[in-house]
């Protein structure tokens, strides 16, 4: 485990971004950019000099995660007024049949199992269920409710416009709620997957292809400014606590990307905190609502 | 569409097959080889020179399916002995109600949509209910039954133990019924898997990169020799009927893969026919066996 990553790499480089061929534009950054439109259409070339400009954009999830929040917050106002039916946090005196959305941990004095087993597919706000796994899976199906994190992460991608078809994605980590659902969500959006996991031989050559990298291992700076191609785009899931006595609370969270290497070899980044997390929480919110929504046909 | 793929590789060369990092050694075809084993244990290494014997291996899956079917034959035997019953396919003067297990097309008077969607998921013999997708795709998770064609070709690559751990593989095509169940499965047995499609920009790069290759377009000859790192595993299922005068009936099978170019450089490889066909068909009985089996708590 790395918890510290200096890097000698120096960020002179010049970044040119192709709508066409794997760039993006983040929606509210248009006017920070200096343009340099070439005599094109669709494959206009906008160049950012990190001289004048950060050579890399932070991806602010933060921010991103406000916006959502907000619009979710006027659509319950309206069901509510509409209906008279909120989707609630359930309080500690609810009794096992007030459960209508499940979100893990419940309340002490329910059986957490009784009420799992119960819930149907429609209900299953965190998209675990097989159910919904293989939807995502299948073209041509529709899961009801995706899980959140990965959800979150193709949020970001598109909140960003970052052009996914064609492109080459790397997934590291296969676990069930985020690396295998994001490798799927990817897959539905055209890019070309591969998931890399423990028994994977050679990590760093395969994310060094990638145009999209999503990590989600949760090893701190696992991935180096080396493993990233320059330019590449990258979604960093991960988040642990790290000892550090020079921080205020005696810790600090690390993503598995040593941030500080990546973001100059990046032409977009996450950082954690403050990336995926809040859009995760976004996500839980935006599929609890969709779920209510359609419990009560609204 | 290629229907001829005329090839100017030699075939002169050796390969080395080393049972360590991917090499496979087929089942009764041990005899046939000579075998140079140096001083070392799991690491040793085969030695077969093209001049006295063929440098690539022709995955027989008509035999395979043969040694499958004399299995089950005898397990259906011993289970009608047992208690009476056997999983049978459909007389035409069948009524819905005989209807246990279901594999289409079904007898023209049956209404397909009415048996489709009773059936449960224990008695899914083609094994592409979601639900079973979604336990495929899931660690920890086990789905009832597999689709049968992607079984075929892991079950090949078993029986000439060709070793799938940590090896790159390649799946050409991402349909529902054959390349994502196939990728899905190869993940599963920790292969790190890369899934090329229509929209991937650079097919023929990638697939170089491959210890193995499962191609499963329809697109006769699209898999050149070129395609092919020296040495790969190649699985062919594209079966597609080619005009051809000079044959026999006027037409010859052709599978995705160049066979001409790609058996003087994949170390293995299933022809057309005769390789992924056989197995599809020995392992809808195997599914309904073992769907019988379970209904039968036998």
């Amino acid at each position: 485990m790395f918890t510290n990553c200096p890097s000698s790499t120096t960020s002179s480089h010049l970044i040119h971004l192709n709508r066409r061929n794997g760039a993006f534009l983040p929606r509210g950054c248009i006017s920070q950019l200096s343009l340099r439109t070439t005599a094109c259409g669709r494959g206009c070339t906008l160049s950012i000099r990190s001289s004048s400009f950060p050579s890399m954009i932070v991806i602010d999830g933060k921010a991103e995660a406000r916006k959502i929040r907000d619009v979710i917050t006027i659509d319950v106002l309206r069901m509510k007024e509409s209906i008279g039916v909120v989707p609630v946090i359930l309080p500690e005196n609810s009794s096992e049949e007030d459960v209508i959305l499940v979100q893990l941990p419940l309340p002490s004095h329910m059986d957490e199992q009784n009420i799992v087993n119960a819930v149907s597919i429609e209900k299953d706000v965190d998209g675990f269920h097989p159910l919904n796994i293989g939807r995502l899976a299948m073209r041509g199906r529709e899961p009801l409710l995706v899980p959140r994190t990965p959800k979150g992460c193709i949020e970001l991608l598109h909140r960003y416009n970052i052009e996914i078809i064609g492109k080459r994605a790397v997934v590291i980590g296969r676990s069930n709620i985020v690396g295998m659902p994001a490798a799927l969500l990817l897959q539905r959006e055209d890019a070309t997957v591969t998931i890399i996991h423990s028994r994977t031989k050679n990590p760093e050559e395969l994310t060094r292809q990638a145009d999209i990298i999503i990590s989600a291992v949760g090893e701190p700076n696992m991935v180096r400014g080396s493993w990233i191609k320059p330019g590449a785009v990258v979604i960093d899931v991960g988040i642990k606590r790290v000892e550090d006595p020079s921080a205020a609370h005696g810790y600090r969270w690390v993503g598995d990307v040593c941030y500080e290497e990546a973001s100059k070899v990046a032409s977009a980044i996450t950082p954690v905190p403050g990336g995926v997390g809040p859009m995760t929480i976004a996500m839980l919110l935006s599929n609890t609502f969709t779920s209510a929504k359609r419990f009560h046909n609204f």
